[in-house]
């Protein structure tokens, strides 16, 4: 057992090539809602998510057999897809047993951008599998925030901090990485009420639709909490 | 007068291709040492600052009259060079009307990445002639920290929120940017002691001698206040 497992906290996606190792375990991060959502659909019985980088790529998969394809661009369902980027879409005996084709703006590109490390995808939806596969992984930890077309979110930046926060708990990993300091910082400036710290964020700013409300919402407190751990192999988001 | 002004912050020079834009004024922050050491060097008299990227380049400045060389690698000082990355190096009457030749480990780099935007420095040292600049200036800002290798660093972020925070008490700014949003409340964690909160901070591990402490005390809380905004002209830091 390594009792020396580094912790870093990469900030955007356009950050990430100062932080590729080959070595760490990645997990990656799109909390409002790419992140989210592929938990909860692995919840209600998706078999498998394929995240793909274009609409184009996306819509191949249209009349595949038991597949289906989910799309969103800047905030907003693709029309032609069969679902988009809410949790909410996700919570039916439909997807049970199926495969899922997802692109989205940030998340599936942060996921590409990754994937040559050992992969997994993180939200508050099953953040307690996550520490617990890291944990009995016990490899050093790179935790990715997708950001925003290239700029820092404070949505992902917090996941980031509360995750963290659980995982230096245990005495196999240790840090020195001043965005992990600030991003606990800030998680811990926001935990009593996370809706209301991300009140001003460019999240909200952007789009502040019903919708988006309700799956922030579940996305920072979900209603479910999920023992299961999607690990890219092969191109396929599968459960660990 | 434009009272739409915007304010953004770029936590690290591998992040600034997002924010590029041609437009907006650019304020580059090596807080440790380099833009506290311009900072400096203009209040004790030097002419010109010319940052170059490689030990090669500031070389050939050696033997041109007027001309003085510094050298920074890694927080450490480089042989063969007149001076260091330490502010204290440039209190002294000698450097006064002469030019340096300046090349350091990550703020120079940074002015280099963002030289087709107007480009000031700033630090503690002359913030309050850098918010009258950007007042009088009345456009948006770019507050470019240089960070350390394409990584975040929290001397910089900090820096970058104490001057949005100045800014935005001028009715001519707003900003709409989440990482202006983290830097600010990280800077209010830091504010009462400075030194004291960037105590964990990876800078102080790197390089934790007598010589750095004193100097990130002087950063942090400069001894002098200049009235002098650098400004790059023609590959040259010259006063605004």
């Amino acid at each position: 057992m390594n009792t020396n497992n580094k912790i870093q906290v990469c900030f955007s996606a356009s950050q990430f090539e100062s932080y590729i190792d080959g070595r760490s375990t990645v997990v990656v991060v799109d909390l409002l809602r790419a992140t989210s959502v592929i938990s909860t659909a692995f919840e209600y019985g998706i078999d498998a998510v394929i995240p793909v980088r274009t609409l184009e790529e996306a819509l191949s998969y249209k009349n595949l057999s038991n597949h289906i394809i989910a799309a969103e661009r800047n905030t907003l369902r693709i029309e032609g897809f069969d679902y988009g980027n809410s949790p909410y879409h996700y919570m039916n005996t439909e997807i049970k047993g199926k495969v899922l084709a997802l692109t989205t703006t940030n998340g599936t590109k942060a996921i590409h951008l990754a994937k040559e490390h050992k992969l997994i995808t993180g939200s508050f939806v099953n953040i307690d599998a996550v520490v617990k596969y890291l944990v009995e992984d016990n490899n050093d930890v790179i935790i990715l925030c997708s950001g925003w077309k290239g700029f820092f979110n404070l949505e992902d930046s917090i996941f980031a901090g509360a995750l963290a926060d659980k995982l230096l708990s245990f005495n196999t990993f240790k840090s020195n990485c001043d965005s992990l300091q600030a991003s606990t910082q800030l998680y811990y400036s926001g935990k009593k009420n996370l809706f209301e710290y991300l009140r001003k964020s460019s999240y909200r700013n952007r789009n502040n639709s019903a919708e988006v409300i309700k799956d922030t919402q579940f996305c920072l407190n979900p209603t479910i909490s999920s023992d299961i751990v999607p690990i890219l192999v092969n191109g396929k988001l599968i459960k660990a």
